[in-house]
């Protein structure tokens, strides 16, 4: 028989089309009864190899690992997901050529974990890496009970029980809070997300640990992922009686919102108003000046969880911790 | 038997951690044959649901939209990509809740084939969209072979042979061009991709026609997909002789790098030199003045797509066709 029999040479030996051969090989019920035995019969006897499901079957691997987000965590717009995704599909590459980092989203007036139950059912992925972690959380209760492997960027309230990657962000945030105290700032607003991520509230007894050390009085503010709402509520805060100085952000997307709101206020970043923003996304545009950051390498991180995603175990959850770096720039000076 | 045995359930009735269940039942080596077979053995003694993966092979449906991005087209970073995935991933809930779109990515030094391939080995998609369609397109040449339903995003040099939805890029380029030679300009430089882009081809076409019919000299430029790309080429184009009073642009991507070298050059976008781009990408900050563009609405073409991939027929190739509106704002004031 031909080495490499392909379906091309089945349809135009059968005289079908080759969307027909193929969809009849599938067992798909649009090629009627007759078509596909008939089809199927060919393909056997010629050699064609097996139905490739059937195939994975056997091996029991898909290769895959998944990646889902919810309308909540923000979704391919979003740069924390983009710049994580870039990095774990480069990681994933890097360490197993023949896998691939599978990604999807879901609306946030459905319910997620019908995507992760079809994740599985369908054979999609053989782990998961769970990104943006709520302190109860959901697809982490889910996960443990499916039995599934899975991995997440971020603790729960779970964390002992499960695989995790995370950055030490209380102290990233204690220090870049006492360099705002130290550089003479005594109102610092903290804009941080809503606290029901576990690294809000890590993020938020950072900043608490700095100002109470110091004798401050602390103000913190819950913003929805995003720019807008952070330009709004820096906006409003500058506009008001005893205005900040200085603004600590939970993010940069947070930091980017707060410097063209400060602008707007007839302000100049870094000269009037000091901002320290986190995590180190790069501005689309080329900006001056430029931002101060907790930075944290997402390339670290993710080649982090792709390792422990590869090498599901069934001892004790294993974790691992990254320090944040406080990188001073413009927004500083 | 109980209605609805989990992993978990199997998992403390054979004292085994859910993780050894869960791959033992999916066949995995590094379970001794031995626990494969006791906890096989009780999974089908108490009727727990069969193998998830024989369930798929036998409906033969996976679900599943595919929509692979090579390096050369630009990752999770590039806002055409995240912009269609984000459409996309909505047209498709809306038509077939039980569906997802998954997206993966394949680094520029791979063979994207690859990928393609462990996709429809690994029954993980029953389709797919394929975006930035080159002209010779081995990607549609693999799939035309493979008998995988799909549709792309963009023309090839086979459109007669598969389903595509595109834009009249030609007569859209042709009317932004005439719209500047309207306002005055002579000198209009063209930003444009490579030219193994349809798109490129047909975007250039239009440019051309334009300019031949007003009797103006013609300069196009390639750049690499990307902003920094589009300011280099601009800020070099303004610091010459002969530089230009006016910019077309092949995305707004390109216009954004432009805008930012106008003003590095001491001009002012849209009182100076006016810049149109197209597809209508907003800008990640707040930016004025805002960009012309020429405007489709990635929801159309996302809903059009998703109408074909989701509705596979053996009849002739079908084509949807979109027009661009020039949408008229501050740089071509």
């Amino acid at each position: 028989m031909p080495p490499n029999i392909t379906l091309k040479h089945l349809a135009s030996q059968l005289g079908l089309s080759v969307t027909t051969v193929s969809r009849a090989l599938g067992g798909f019920e649009d090629v009627s009864a007759t078509t596909r035995e008939r089809v199927q019969a060919y393909a056997s006897e010629v050699g064609y190899k097996p139905n490739q499901s059937a195939r994975r079957l056997k091996t029991g691997r898909t290769s895959s690992v998944g990646y889902i987000m919810n309308g909540a965590q923000g979704d391919f717009r979003d740069q924390f997901n983009t710049r994580l995704l870039v990095a774990l599909g480069q990681a994933l590459h890097d360490a197993a050529p023949e896998h691939d980092l599978i990604v999807t989203t879901v609306p946030e007036d459905r319910d997620e974990l019908d995507t992760y139950k079809r994740f599985i059912d369908g054979g999609k992925v053989d782990s998961f890496v769970v990104a943006r972690t709520r302190i109860q959380d959901p697809r982490v209760d889910f996960l443990l009970d499916s039995g599934i492997p899975f991995v997440t960027h971020g603790r729960t309230g779970r964390a002992s029980e499960h695989d995790w990657v995370d950055i030490n962000a209380a102290d990233g945030f204690m220090r870049a809070t006492r360099h705002l105290i130290g550089l003479g700032h005594r109102n610092i607003l903290f804009l941080n997300f809503f606290s029901d991520l576990y690294t809000a509230v890590e993020r938020e007894t950072g900043y608490l640990q700095a100002m109470h050390d110091a004798g401050l009085a602390p103000s913190s503010r819950h913003c929805p992922h995003g720019y807008a709402s952070a330009y709004q509520v820096a906006h409003e805060a500058l506009s008001g009686a005893n205005a900040p100085t200085a603004f600590v952000c939970a993010s940069d997307i947070f930091a980017y919102g707060v410097m063209e709101a400060v602008s707007a206020c007839g302000h100049t970043p870094g000269k009037d108003i000091a901002i320290i923003g986190a995590d180190n996304l790069p501005p689309q545009m080329y900006r001056q000046p430029s931002l101060s950051t907790l930075d944290i390498s997402f390339e670290t991180v993710s080649q982090a969880l792709i390792e422990l995603v590869l090498a599901p175990q069934d001892g004790a959850p294993r974790h691992r911790c990254f320090d944040y770096d406080l990188l001073l720039r413009d927004t500083t000076a």
